[in-house]
């Protein structure tokens, strides 16, 4: 198990994407809770990799399993599962955001509190977690982890408040940033979502049993009904009398959920805030070909989270749909290639040009981003190698300019290609004959939006625009810190 | 290691497929010989999972590694590979077609003559194995397998003629049924196909390498050019002195390959025997959609084998390609159900139906076989759960009634939906509105011929038609031997 | 790994043996630190073979490696001590005194304070933890561990005192028990004994490098040298100016260290408090031969433990020592039983009667305890069995009546065989032809003094007397806990 | 499991041993074979610690389980034993004498014949095995080891007799060497020792089981009475209707068993050829005594092996026997010693000298053998270095001055000390105050002889004389091979 890397990747074409943080999902009054969050886990799989964890309350005791690796292979387990008893279970995937990667950072986090167990899953990034975490300290607390999701759970140990939700309350006003948070606690089950709403969480219903999830996917693999999204601001808790109880700590908020779930992030087959993925996604590949079209032979989709967006630009352009790029199906294990020799073969071992198809054609190749643009100057290599004539690229997103600090993972600003360059110079980059994104307002109107409102704008969309929601305390304290030991440097 | 099953699929609808039970790979004169060959072998994984294997040769040491599982994961680390040096290597996935699951089986077999050493990787299947084998042992050969790859070996080993080449001819000429295989001896490398050219076997270069593969793809990852196909009945000969030989053993022969390598086995991006795999794939769709229209909404592949005649389906009828079915990502683990309650779970751990786009529309389903049907009836029923109006099922090749002895993986024939019940019977069985078949003339003529040569047929197509193109031993006597003990019963 | 239990024994008969919780070991000022560490781990295996850890201080940061199982195999890997660099580490064996076992339990435990690092490695038993940790809780404290050691942390963590020395000992006046503590902070090593001295503490010195461990087999190892042992009540601080300071923070105190580390836990080659524990052994024997005479052939050791005992048996009494029990050298790995029908088996697989020695003779047994006395019975069995015609059972300690609650593994109080039997039943219940304990004033001689000072006793000596020298405030709580749930039970 | 060596020692001072290659073990009739046979080989390890394996036959099939490393861990699981069902069973532990290590030539060596299955397990070595090989293949056999034990099987399975037993013994009388062999059949199960009965064979019984073992202990371990040995030279049979047939094809023979096996290779609670191990080592002892007398403080035993030795060398001196050497119990996972600064530490792992004993004292140190001489040094001047006043050694075998051929693992000649020096010069490699071995007179002596039969000696003792009892066919090969090579260089 030691030498076998597991596949770590949303998507084949993976080592040049954004990749979302964490996926969490939750069950409360159901027979067998823990084996439902294996299965809702393994369904957000793609939201996080490296690791996962399950925290079940069976009335009495709390107990909890966290594994490096995917849900397959760790949660399918007999044992496993019949060590995770009870009638209440919430869970967790992750691909670190912050905190180094180690079973100690792996969610649910858990603490015994003087109110008694506290179990929470949180996706999203606490943007003052250093600040608190140092203050903290301070008076004493001891941190077991170096995640940023475990200041909240300080804040509640520590919180003067007399009943459980006002700590819990008390705690969230202290916290900045991006959260959706799902808290177990022999009181019942907590889900919230922070006041703009910035990462996903939905509600269903199976029979008697509460779910919530990161996205609707993980209610298909259950056979679980879709009732709702948690609102941005929103804290809904059930409780054994069956209660559901929606609390709105923060008042009115002005939401602006991340416009990237929809680009690439959710599943094709969620329903994120009320909008079919995949047919948004088909709308962009229609509003894409509107925008920028181009004469070709053939629409290929880069494989697989292009192809929505590449049958949306062939309906609305008639060029025909062909699958131009075949993937491996044995992409589950990272094929780490031996000798020094072979090195370079790279993305061959995932992909493989159709040669007989592509030769001497005219191709527009249609992808959901470009971050750092190695893996597309790859694929458009691939093809040409394999014979293309003419080789369009067509994005269905708008340029990727700024780093994003709300649990999504990515690289350094300067290493985005479209930080570096402008479109001729990336088209330049990749050897590619044209290359197109769609617009900042063309993705707002697949959006079924009329345009963004640059005001109030309808979502966060800081990875294209860098117009961030909120402050990023600890982000802002490092740049200060930086300018000062530059200035003493230069000083001395 | 010991709790996760690995994906033994090449499909992720896998229960219900017919499998090709190997692939080979083997390269002469190369820097790094054994790399290659673990990169072919990658490229080759759907034809066989569940374990791989390399021998090198060095000038003087043959050197073997074999293991149970995928390549990667076993042979792409840098000591396995350093364990495998020379400018000679040859290798093997399997999934088993004969001879228990155990590394004792994993192939390339290798044997210690008098002549040196022999290593020798085989697909297909020797159909009088069992016969030859008896006779062997009674003269003192002792088995170290029981695969019927052996049998092959020891009539080697103890043939009285005087060349090592004269000795192997020898040995094929005792020897019925399907097989290509690639041997390695000190003297130098050998391919050869059985006179039927039932199993595919291809040869290609880079550089002063000569390489032999079962399909095209392996040397598109390598870097390597497609020369021609081992031709049924041939033995090509390559030495160090960088000669290339043909021998014809057999003389003339009738070929009649694998009809279902274009169906299902091989690789979309792979040319088979002169045809690229997918124009053949979408011509069948074409024909398909000739043979049996319907109207419908959308045309919905069944992923993945299904997507290349769904879309020859779509552009010859006009109906809009869709995907209405979304695969997970993460199949590469096998999701193993813990609990009682979400066992009935089923396929929708790796598939889930997209709800939004197939809600009150008439769809049309492609897939390109259906063996016992079990699958079939669960996609019918998650369509029409998430709210399909009309179910059309069309498959992309004719009933299958009859097993294969030839080096697939078929159930037996009783289980074959196809034996048990007419097309009436087996659309009421899955359940869907309507079902269709491609007709076996109709075949044909997506493969470029008028129609099916009934006396003298093209391609090996038993499972079709049950016309096997030799004679089965071992089959016939188990046969008898039934009937014997049956008799003996009565008698008693 | 997973199915092969390691042997968590100090000795081949250990079913029936009190077990010594932990061992220590800390070094500063050494250029291969933790290399160190793990040596002098491996020579205290017989204190704890649960698990072991080692943290490292490299001048900023501090490391830490923990690992169920023993030192070897764990620690002795090169990468391992190569992620534990610096010049000062400390570390711990464990066999769990309280905590349920897994790896957030496994010492030295490590927190981040205010102040910086704060590692401790535990010898003992705080008496008082549960109602500490209590306290803590309800004000806001986090626990990471169930392990009585981690209260220390706490106390430290949340002590209103303004120096480190200062705020520890703070913490040290609140715990109860038995502690030998090393601690490792920014600020240098402290080594420190509960005022009794219950656990025992030593100091060597190699070089510039200073040295802490549980035994001074630990200084053999690493080829240091054995300076004092740190006194009952003491607490010494090594800085990085090298300067070496004691402090008495509780003044002047009567020590009582525990009297079977020279019975059984310390390994015979120890220097335990001045006195060499094979010396002792011997003169326990010796005393035994006088207060318990009997006519034999042979003086036979329960092999290993009884061996220093019976070489001083026979010494003193004239009779021949021999080796009538001969030891299995292959017990690392407990021999599970395989089947039903050889489960009686037992003891035969680690020991064997050496039969031709035995037959028609009349033995005297030493050993050098009896906890539930199942494992004597089948001792003098196996010497039945093999002939012997008398079999005369010598105890080298007296009577194991009371449990230890300061870092001692013992069974609960109504399994100790003495607890139920006087020596008279003891002697049937185990069939022998005599038995006999040395006397507690015997013992006493043995190790020195006239005899035992009543009122204020030279050494704790709880197990045989029940005459413990602390409060035992968890416990007593316990047992009014207990009786109010019996009362509440007979009310309603 | 990976990075763990498991303990490959008969003897903690083990780098210094000749070494017994392996142990067998086989029971006929019994209820749970298997698990006796586990038992048995678990009682064996120390004749073989590098793999073990077992077959077993149920009636109809055999069932065999191999595994590198020890009984205990491999062989004690149910699943394992439940995998090897019926009446009988045999098994083997190992330590490599010939055949690169791997799972191919871990014993019980399997092969299927035309007479049906065939297995056997091998103790001893063929010393003309590699002419019969080669002489086997090029008549056409495949090997499937590297083991000499194989050429056994095959000449069986060539054999023109009619009979197994003819073919069997047709195959013994080509073989030449050391073997003590236990073969299992469909017929029934066979024993035999070669006509010298080199390595020994002993035959038990419990209830209406037989049972044949390597040495008395497996016995004991299993409750068994011990019967007789096999006599050298003899084939017993004992087959299905509980007939025990005795056949002696050789004739009469004149028995030269090993007599290392009394010195040091079975253990001291064995019955050897009829003579108690541990009385045969006290006498050997007493005989050292007599021969090199000393003036000394004290006797102290080499641990383990030197024991019983030094309790005679003790008894007939009068000077008093102590534990000077301490071995720690951990040693069954060899600690492998992290980093460079601290690698001289050596046999300090193992062992520590008991200093306060050894100070200023005139010690006697008593071992087994010297060999290289290496551990010896180490030991010698760990006694110094604790103090000690005078070191005289006195070792309880002649010099080793020979290898052996028979099965036993030893040095090239070149490297054993007594080869390269005279004794004195042994004792200043060794730095003792003295040295002395006991003569080989003095050690038939020791074993109920009037003195050594010169002309026709009692026992193999070619490790000290070079008096090899059969021809050595590789061997001379091998040297004659040398010579023409050297000659072929000189003349080019």
């Amino acid at each position: 198990m030691d030498h076998q890397k597991p596949m770590f990747t949303t998507n084949p074409f993976d080592d040049d994407k954004l990749r979302e943080e964490c996926g969490i999902f939750g069950v409360f009054n159901a027979e067998t809770a823990s084996a439902m969050v294996a299965l809702g886990l393994h369904a957000l799989q793609h939201r996080g990799q490296e690791a996962a964890g399950i925290t079940s309350w069976d009335g009495h005791d709390f107990h909890t399993h966290r594994a490096m690796g995917h849900v397959a292979g760790n949660f399918d387990r007999d044992e496993v599962i019949r060590g995770l008893p009870g009638g209440a279970a919430c869970g967790h995937v992750r691909y670190s955001t912050t905190g180094e990667t180690s079973l100690r950072n792996v969610q649910p986090l858990y603490a015994e509190l003087s109110s008694g167990g506290f179990a929470v899953a949180h996706n999203g990034n606490i943007s003052n977690a250093m600040k608190l975490r140092r203050e903290l300290i301070r008076r004493g607390s001891i941190f077991q982890s170096t995640s940023d999701t475990e200041v909240i759970i300080h804040l509640v140990a520590t919180s003067t408040y007399r009943t459980l939700l006002d700590k819990f309350i008390d705690a969230l006003k202290q916290v900045e940033g991006a959260y959706s948070l799902i808290v177990m606690t022999p009181e019942g089950m907590v889900a919230c979502r922070d006041p703009l709403g910035i990462r996903p969480l939905v509600m269903g219903k199976l029979g008697d049993s509460i779910i919530f999830a990161s996205e609707t996917v993980a209610f298909d693999v259950v056979g679980a009904e879709h009732v709702r999204s948690i609102d941005p601001g929103e804290l809904v808790i059930v409780t054994h009398d069956g209660e559901v109880r929606s609390h709105r700590p923060f008042g009115e908020t002005h939401a602006r959920p991340c416009i990237f779930e929809h680009v690439y992030f959710s599943r094709p087959d969620s329903v994120v805030d009320g909008s079919s993925v995949y047919s948004v996604r088909k709308a962009i590949g229609a509003q894409l070909a509107i925008e920028n079209p181009v004469e070709a032979d053939y629409v290929i989709p880069v494989p697989d989270s292009g192809v929505p967006a590449a049958i949306g630009y062939a309906q609305q352009s008639g060029i025909p749909f062909e699958l131009g790029i075949i993937r491996s199906h044995y992409i589950g294990r990272t094929f780490i290639q031996p000798g020094d020799k072979v090195r370079h073969l790279g993305v061959k071992l995932k992909h493989n040009a159709n040669r007989a198809l592509i030769e001497d054609k005219r191709i527009v190749l249609i992808d959901d981003s470009i971050v750092r643009g190695t893996t597309s100057l790859k694929i458009v290599q691939m093809m040409r190698e394999a014979g293309a004539k003419e080789v369009h690229m067509r994005i269905a997103s708008p340029p990727t300019r700024h780093s994003c600090f709300y649990g999504v993972d990515t690289p350094e600003r300067t290493k985005l290609l479209a930080h570096r360059l402008d479109i001729g110079g990336m088209q330049d980059f990749i050897h590619a004959d044209s290359l197109s994104f769609i617009s900042i307002d063309g993705l707002y109107k697949a959006l079924g939006e009329a345009k963004r409102a640059d005001i109030r704008p309808q979502y966060c969309d800081a990875c294209f625009t860098g117009d961030y929601p909120t402050t990023l305390t600890d982000q802002d304290e490092a740049v200060v810190q930086n300018q000062l030991e530059l200035l003493a440097e230069r000083v001395v």
